[in-house]
């Protein structure tokens, strides 16, 4: 029997509702597989915030230490967002997190589902086929760099600061990303304002040299913001800093027609977090509408991780039969939709 | 007579191109409406540089501030690029002019044109009717903040500092017109992550006292590079800080079908900068292939400045008479197409 201990954190807003159904799924794979899965939960964000005032508890932190991945829901509640004065936020949870377990390296896959492709803003013929798979580095940058308010409220600055070590490892990741896929890797970034992006520019120029096969691009990320509306096919594998990343990953996310599909994972050295790319979508929270299959694709990535490769083709198969044959919510289908669980048990039941 | 002083960048790539077709504009605007333009050259960018060692030299911004108003070519030069040791850069110019001149406030109007809107790469439907006014801040932020690199080249970084006295001016800017539009105004920031952000949500929350007739909302930048390509109609006025500016007012360019077309302003107190928001393009250099259209749409914003609008009316009226008889550059038809000279004339002509 294969054993793994999943850590499992719901959160905020439609959080708890899509991970409800990736652990049907998980549950449904286990029989299938003849593995094992002991979920143990935790409190994150403003949920955790209401019930302990800590973003996030020392337990939680523990749980996700001990865990072979981390299952995570959504994070974010817009009382919160329209404060500029709370000094305890929601999302100081999911980036101490990231911090905590060294989760350096954020993977957004981008793909078209040939039945959804009408449903992107995009016109046809300019996504068709487009496949980009973002590596955005996760744990330094302006989000982790030394932050200060004036206690007056007269001036505050945020510092970006990334060191060679904070580039390397993801940086060897990508290009290794690309090896395997098209041998195309774009650097997004602006150096030709700043310092770090040169620096970016500099170490990956360096790494590059053990890539041979590898043609790495620079791209400044004004003209990156761009380029992915006018031509996504021209993306290969895409690497980037902490803040552009934020930006272009869900920028791209148009491409495929829907952010309700999305998956992503953060990994490091020891831990790995697994997430939908979408947020927390409080105001469908408790609905039943909520699209599960972004959280459900981040549990068939994690299975990847874990090295459970049947277990994760088999799920995505399933999602693909439900997509092809309709059974979605109603951002993908306003005419004919389900709920949230019932495109988790239809997905469950294939398996 | 009105007398004006204009002092003309052409800089680098296709600037002097395009800034050729502008002059010859103003010339035609001289006579048909019996003002005076005196021209005076200044160098900058990449061209600056090689000639004098200075991206921009004493003497060019003497003439900019002694200026009416300054007419802006590009800047950018791929040589500089790819060179992350580079210590004098092109952009350096452009930069540093803004700042001297204090041009705190990019303005990017957005607008569709009914016979270019097959050229975007968004469908009909998501564009059509979309009518966007930017305010990029544009002398502070992490553009301007102390930055630093480890001379051993470890480490680097980027300082991003704001002051409530950098955001009050183009905050009241853009209230201002958003009462002239449909009295929304959007602020895009990264507030549950950055101290400058929330510096902006808290002092627009307090201008918006002054200004009780328009709807002040807030937008996360990741959320709203998704939501300018999925329903750019949903915004009237948008506000931001410099970097978050940059990237998604260029992003923003792909709706009106050619970043070709795209005219902007940056204003400050005493002075006025008018440039066409695309680059150097440098492949294009000399090929008589570019769009002047984005650089005479910058002489009509610089005409509304002087105050000569129905010589600025005239001008517009001139362009989408151009757009319409599809007499254009080859981004816009390839199919029958004209010089960068050709379509300079063929607007002075109606004019
Ligand atoms: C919730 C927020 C802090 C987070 C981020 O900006 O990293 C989110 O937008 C994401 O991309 O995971
Ligand atoms: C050339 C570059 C420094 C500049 C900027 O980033 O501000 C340009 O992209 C712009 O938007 O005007």
């Amino acid at each position: 029997d294969k054993y793994f201990k999943i850590a499992v954190l719901p959160g905020d807003g439609i959080g708890p509702e899509i991970i409800n159904e990736s652990i049907k799924i998980l549950d449904v794979i286990a029989e299938a597989f003849e593995y094992k899965f002991q979920f143990d939960y935790g409190l994150i964000g403003a949920e955790a915030i209401f019930k302990t005032g800590d973003p996030l508890p020392e337990e939680t932190l523990k749980i996700c230490r001990e865990s072979d991945a981390v299952l995570f829901g959504a994070i974010g509640d817009p009382s919160f967002d329209n404060n500029p004065e709370a000094k305890v936020r929601p999302e100081q949870g999911l980036l101490k997190l990231r911090k905590e377990l060294g989760l350096f390296a954020n993977l957004r896959p981008l793909k078209t589902y040939s039945s959804l492709i009408e449903k992107s803003p995009l016109k046809r013929e300019i996504i068709e086929g487009a496949d980009i798979q973002i590596f955005r580095e996760l744990v330094s940058g302006i989000y982790f760099g030394e932050k200060f308010t004036d206690p007056d409220g007269g001036y505050a600055y945020d510092v970006c600061k990334y060191s060679r070590e904070d580039i390397i490892p993801i940086a060897h990741m990508a290009f290794q990303e690309a090896q395997k896929r098209n041998k195309k890797l774009t650097l997004i970034d602006k150096a030709n304002v700043l310092d770090t992006s040169r620096l970016w520019r500099k170490t990956c120029q360096e790494i590059a040299q053990d890539y041979p096969d590898v043609q790495l691009d620079y791209m400044f990320v004004d003209n990156a913001a761009m380029q992915l509306i006018l031509n996504p096919k021209q993306f290969d594998v895409i690497l980037t800093e902490n803040m552009f990343g934020d930006i272009i990953s869900d920028e791209a996310s148009v491409i495929g027609g829907s952010i309700g599909l999305l998956p992503s994972a953060s990994v490091g050295d020891k831990n790995a977090l697994f997430e939908p790319i979408h947020g927390s979508y409080p105001q469908a929270k408790g609905k039943g509408i909520a699209n599960p299959i972004a959280s459900i694709l981040s549990v068939a990535m994690m299975l990847d991780h874990l090295n459970l490769k049947p277990a994760a083709d088999k799920l995505r198969q399933s999602v693909e039969h439900a997509i092809e044959n309709k059974y979605v919510t109603i951002d993908l289908n306003t005419k004919q939709y389900y709920s949230t669980s019932e495109v988790g048990s239809f997905i469950a039941d294939h398996i």
